[in-house]
């Protein structure tokens, strides 16, 4: 009558085979570069033009033929006389990245003249071309500046910028329909403080923000009753969509009908892993679209919607997974993990210490609010003594 | 005639000297929790009901009355009858988050019964209160939840809408003016090849995103010629804004004219300082308000807005800094410092394998766009050799 999972999937074996079955969409746009940062590059972009389009000095200095300055060194100086167009024994004053007059080959550094009024002291020689940054040099007409694939960052709109470059084709933001299950569950409009039993829907609000920061649109569902028919009814209308957060009905009461549904509508390929807390997690794919059924307990779905939904997320937008933030921290207590489990320990950081949190069950609530990070004890390890140093990965 | 910087700052004692003279800012606004991500709180947020705010079931079980188990083992069971109300000898299925039922004071773990049709084997002891969510167990009505400063996380966002709380009093993002100066610059909005000398202001554009990234509002300001007036003009029009960033016209050039205007107009901290790239940043106080004066040459004014410009807008923002993100790698060849500076070599990551780049002028374009990271060396290491492992921090 009670399914209790007996199996669990080791977090990293889940893992590999859910990212392996989800294949990266395909739409794509033509986007302002203003709305890039955080975009994927669908197609690989050339460059237009030469950086520099000009000769240009790379120096603060005196721009002059090289020939003028054959065997020039402090014991045996040149003299140049300084003037607005450069010539045989003239130079001219010229800044970083300023324009090289006609006529002139060389730069000499500021630093190794001497300004004597109107002429100038040369003490070095020059080969040609030294100190100019030759057309092109920088970037070359038509050479591939940034990959298919890119992720494309502030900086970089500044590099396409400079070349002017306006537009660039990127792959579309994945659409990400989340979908709350529970009978439990009012909405979030609900002004009133609900009855004994009932709890505000706020999963799907936190999944959708994630979805956002990660580089998803969320498409927010209403409250689907713990019912099979109903939750098939709620997939069936999300269908188009490039993914699915399931958030609760995963776990083992007598009525979870997620992963079922999941399994006879397509294909379910994890359910129960070993992931503390986030155990209930099933992973599975609808129409080719990837299903990620995350526990309805505020803090077991938080680190399943970590551990699978960034990274499908990310696969999906054609993005690289993003990089956690880890701090160094000592413990003021030991931590313990369940065995077998990949276990997420909550904890409280004060600079450089981190308290591990004591009430750390998979519905505590306040056990988000007060924690910084996690810190993540492997399957093979017990646990941290008291003063270990661990590595924190912060909370997004 | 020419200036040459004969100074510089060390880099830990220009920021340190520019962070102390910000004033964070005070205006505050009251947001929807569906904006707050990335957001400060302005206030300490207060729980206004009890979570849970009823007695729930910490387990999927049995409620049932402990005074019925006692005594109670696997040799010695206790036989409960399974009902929809709970009195003396009955119990009641209940699933983990579930309301308790009147009468019930302890929840039985289904693993420690055994289901006889109607009939349920109890062969466990359990004391009043076991396994049961008391009312504000988790959080108490009036406490404090976040402390004003707190930057809120999308699953913030989750526990303020579990708790029914709609909005909250946060700082306000500061406006941060960007000023690009220089004779040489045209906007962006030209569409031909610039003439020969003449570049895109790219500069102000990726400014700008950073300033979003980071949580402040850019404000554009149209091109500066290098004219003391003209700059002086362009600070006055912007003097309410809650930060500067004045995009070149730092270096030693004959025409750099905006430290002296940041001097006359207000209080010039800092000008030179043992970065590189970025030695000729400048930085002050005009009318109160943080001003950040970058080399216009893009790797150099690229360093110089991550080390200066981002902690300064954060605390201007009452935030904590963003933390760098870090992956180790190991050189593929040597990269060296300039004695004396903080040195930010940049690299393209491979795998785990940095690659420093050669051609690393401040004013190569292409190198932001070919390098994922920075390898920075402090004032008195000469470098990293060949093979070493290195931190490369990630460029946002």
């Amino acid at each position: 009558m009670d399914r209790i999972f007996k199996e669990r999937m080791p977090v990293s074996q889940a893992k590999e085979k859910f990212l392996a079955s989800i294949v990266p969409l395909t739409r794509t746009e033509d986007i302002s570069i203003r709305d890039c940062p955080g975009r994927v590059l669908a197609t690989h972009t050339i460059a237009p033009r030469n950086v520099p389009h000009f000769r240009r000095s790379a120096m603060d200095g005196y721009a002059m033929r090289a020939a003028d300055t054959l065997g020039a060194s402090p014991l045996n100086p040149v003299m140049l006389q300084l003037s607005d167009v450069v010539e045989e024994g003239t130079c001219t004053r010229i800044g970083t990245g300023q324009h090289m007059p006609e006529g002139a080959d060389a730069v000499m550094m500021i630093e190794d003249t001497i300004s004597m009024g109107d002429m100038i002291e040369i003490r070095a020689q020059l080969h040609p071309g030294k100190n100019v940054g030759d057309i092109g040099e920088d970037i070359r007409k038509n050479e591939i500046l940034f990959n298919k694939g890119h992720l494309l960052r502030a900086c970089d709109v500044g590099v396409l910028a400079s070349l002017g470059i306006r537009e660039v084709k990127v792959y579309c933001k994945p659409v990400v329909a989340i979908i709350p299950v529970g009978d439990d569950l009012v909405p979030l409009s609900y002004t009133e403080l609900p009855s004994a039993g009932k709890n505000l829907e706020s999963n799907s609000l936190m999944i959708g923000l994630y979805v956002e920061q990660w580089g998803g649109v969320p498409k927010y569902h209403n409250i689907v009753p713990e019912d099979t028919a109903q939750i098939e009814q709620a997939i069936k209308e999300n269908i188009d969509a490039d993914m699915l957060i399931i958030s609760g009905g995963t776990s083992v009461g007598e009525k979870d009908f997620v992963p079922g549904v999941v399994a006879s509508r397509g294909e379910l390929l994890v359910h129960g892993v070993g992931l503390s807390p986030g155990k209930p997690t099933a992973l599975g794919l609808v129409n080719g679209k990837p299903v990620v059924c995350m526990p309805g307990y505020p803090a077991a779905g938080l680190v399943a919607l970590f551990v699978f939904g960034r990274p499908a997320l990310r696969k999906v937008a054609n993005a690289p997974d993003v990089p956690d933030v880890i701090v160094k921290a000592q413990l003021s207590s030991k931590v313990t993990s369940r065995e077998g489990y990949l276990s997420y320990a909550r904890v409280i950081l004060d600079g450089r210490t981190a308290h591990p949190l004591m009430t750390a069950g998979a519905g505590i609530l306040s056990s988000i609010a007060k924690s910084q990070g996690f810190v993540i004890i492997t399957e093979h390890v017990e646990g941290y003594e008291k003063d270990s140093e661990v590595d924190v990965v912060l909370i997004e």
